[in-house]
């Protein structure tokens, strides 16, 4: 079985790494980093963090699980037809196609997400909506062979359930355990339906004030 | 506020970035991936993940936060006594030493640890014994200034509960909202505690085979 994660310049690197963490656990699975120019990918703009692609996109043509990272840099990508092209024609023979955080609008500007119930960050569920999909406030969403995961830190989640479909329970429980993924939050503040309004609309105006 | 990210060949991708992706959000931080040898560092063996060290240890000594990860390579590193002086010293001047996984292994073998309550990985609590420490089943556990953490995973409610610590609570909700931590396991397997004993001695037995 072989994955493919994109990579790309402004990639979050949690949402990347989190998937990774779990598939490349199940045994005999072939994990590649994949980018449309391979080498040295920068997670965020003036990042200390570097990841490398040890794939062109056309070495991983036709991944059988494709996992679709997000990101600030996701919006230069969006616009980005050879990316997009190749999400599109890996998507026509996948297994299963996966997105986490901002990765679902790139799902989305490839055309491949139209009818479908999907999630992504909180702060971007509503730009669903240009791709034609019906955005789900959830924290991973099946729909088919699509699945979809909220922002950033979800994709752990996501790819756990991701296992369990398609490798069974008891692979993901023992991946689970391997990785002590027990989680404490620190606080009950991770989904805006929990947060005080107060840190959901100081989110939202530095964000307002970043786009300026 | 200078935060320094021990990395080494072999290391658990997670352990790493899971801190990284949260620390890197308090504005005004500067985190710098260190290794021994700058360069390439392989996340573990036959692992396909890279990541990039910029900084040898001799151009980052004295990291206000360090931040010691775990993984299957951090066996050798415990006899590597070039990045157990450069732990040692790096402790002298921080103001939190923190650990993921079994990266507290490692502060243990630099003599950190002694007589500090701590906590690692849970196949690896009484190794924690070795160097003088008292193992403690907890997710993160804060003695003065060193917070050592449960397996892989745990390094990002570490990492938060530092924020609160350093930069106050405002500052950890922030990013925890941004990160859209709220956690949903698939299975409540995450702790050896919880799980079945099934599970758990078929993972203890898959490390015995692989030691062999």
């Amino acid at each position: 079985m072989q994955v493919v994660v994109l990579l790309f310049e402004g990639i979050t690197a949690l949402d990347a790494i989190g998937p990774y963490e779990v598939l490349a656990r199940v045994p005999d699975v072939d994990v590649r980093f994949a980018a449309r120019t391979p080498g040295l990918i920068h997670s965020a703009t003036h990042s200390p963090l570097t990841l490398v692609a040890d794939y062109a996109l056309d070495d991983a043509p036709r991944p059988d699980i494709l996992v679709v990272p997000g990101g600030p840099g996701q919006a230069v990508v969006c616009g980005d037809e050879t990316v997009l092209n190749w999400i599109r024609s890996a998507h026509a023979s996948t297994r299963w196609t996966t997105s986490v955080c901002t990765g679902a609008l790139l799902l989305g500007a490839a055309g491949i997400l139209r009818g479908v119930r999907a999630t992504t960050h909180w702060m971007s569920l509503d730009a669903l909506r240009e791709f034609g999909a019906e955005p789900v406030s959830q924290r991973v969403v099946v729909t088919g062979k699509i699945i979809t995961s909220a922002g950033v830190s979800a994709g752990i989640d996501m790819a756990l359930q991701l296992v369990a479909l398609a490798w069974g329970e008891q692979s993901a429980q023992m991946i689970q355990l391997g990785l002590e993924y027990d989680p404490r939050p620190p606080f009950n503040v991770g989904h805006p339906d929990k947060a005080p309004a107060a840190l959901v609309d100081r989110i939202l105006a530095a964000k307002t004030r970043s786009r300026r």
